[in-house]
């Protein structure tokens, strides 16, 4: 390509990731995808993969025919206009809810994530007639963990040196002031998810105003970009050429304490 | 390289941009640096630039010394602990303040965007002594449009067809209930800032749930891993292969009104 000499990165998806069932090997099949493309990971590859798969892989699938809604839930449910049986799963993967409106419920996740409907969808749901959705996985950091040690793992059983290399799961959220999800990290390994320029300087000398940088959700919107949210969905992008900062951190750490947060 | 033949995209960053001033034509400043890095804009290529560089041409630099502060101005400063010429500045860029506490101003700009400052930064001024703040384009839409259609110019009359780009124009905020700034678009050419997938359905046939995705701020936080925050700051980023929705649309349309809009 006529860029390669300029600074440069790439992102890149893996076009037939199976379709994910309870118990899969999610980092095995990724290992296996990478196989059948020639791809070898390079050390500070990011593997971006969408929190869908994750929880299916997971188990994370409720069948809303065995819930039973609860009063909290059934009134909400009233208020909303929701299934009182969704609203009940919404509520179980939820701290508590942050606001309410006709045809709208944002909660705080048992993680701590602000989102619509605690991030419980039914799209992509592989029987549509199935009164099944998704919740997200239940520590979505180890989850991303146990993805980054199985490749890492895989790859040096074939006798190559494990890459040094991150993971982000991934997951699609609204925001405050702002029209439309974007793609948002929700899990991550083997990185910090913010980027601490304090002390640093501007290219003039003054001390940067900007600084701190969520790099995490920067690299997960990147890969938003490509995994889209259409029918041809595709749950695992490769980003390669970026800089970001190594280390054991959480996507929790992205998280702005409720006390320090003016906006609830 | 090995994954051309998978779904992929590019970033690439101009390095040789020079110190932009008063009355520069960014347009023709890529144009030139396109030129002389040997790249040929192709249909799809989004150039994505910082407001930092915007902003310098179009001489929204202002000098603290100048500004007489409003008794208002003066108050806010009391109880934030900043410079009362500062929140003078950020005031007149302001429609209103959203949110203050000490060390704090989160307004809404003129244009509709709700940050801290009002966007105002004394980072990235060329003299480190000098009482001088950079403000956010007055219609950064607008400031898009004449680049793209500065380089579409360039293009045509060097005899090529104008290929269909687009530009967007981009800051770096803070969030609500997120740590840490991420890039976004505040100005668009030649695009659609949202992609609306309403009635389309999943891979399993159910209608989507998340039907609105914001394309520019993912393409503008995609940029933001090559542009940075640092002493070396990239401000322009050219996005290759990326799917966006081509028209005239405008940055404001993210933002959600305020009567939609449950976090102010």
């Amino acid at each position: 390509v006529s860029h390669a000499q300029l600074p440069h990165l790439s992102l890149f998806a893996l076009p037939s990731i199976p379709e994910i069932h309870p118990g899969d090997d999610l980092g095995a099949i990724i290992a296996e995808q990478l196989r059948r493309e020639g791809i070898e990971l390079q050390d500070g590859d990011v593997i971006v993969v969408t929190q869908k798969i994750v929880s299916k892989a997971e188990g994370r699938l409720v069948e809303l025919g065995a819930i039973s809604p609860s009063p909290q839930a059934i009134a909400l449910a009233d208020r909303t206009g929701k299934d009182s049986r969704l609203v009940e799963v919404i509520l179980r993967e939820s701290r508590g809810v942050v606001r309410e409106r006709p045809g709208l419920i944002i909660t705080e996740t048992h993680h701590g994530w602000i989102c619509a409907n605690a991030g419980v969808d039914r799209s992509n749901i592989a029987d549509p007639d199935a009164e099944v959705v998704l919740t997200l996985p239940l520590d979505p950091d180890a989850s991303a963990r146990r993805i980054r040690d199985r490749l890492c793992k895989i790859i040096a059983a074939g006798g190559a040196p494990a890459p040094d290399i991150a993971v982000i799961i991934t997951d699609s959220h609204g925001r405050a002031w702002r029209r439309a999800a974007v793609n948002l990290a929700i899990g991550v390994a083997g990185m910090q998810p913010i980027v601490d320029l304090r002390g640093q300087a501007d290219r003039f000398g003054r001390t940067l105003q900007v600084t701190t940088v969520a790099r995490a959700d920067e690299l997960a919107a990147a890969a938003g970009l490509l995994s889209g949210q259409a029918a041809e969905g595709l749950p695992v992008v490769i980003i390669r050429g970026a800089d970001w900062p190594h280390g054991e951190g959480r996507a929790t750490d992205i998280q702005r304490p409720i006390e320090k947060d003016m906006f609830r």
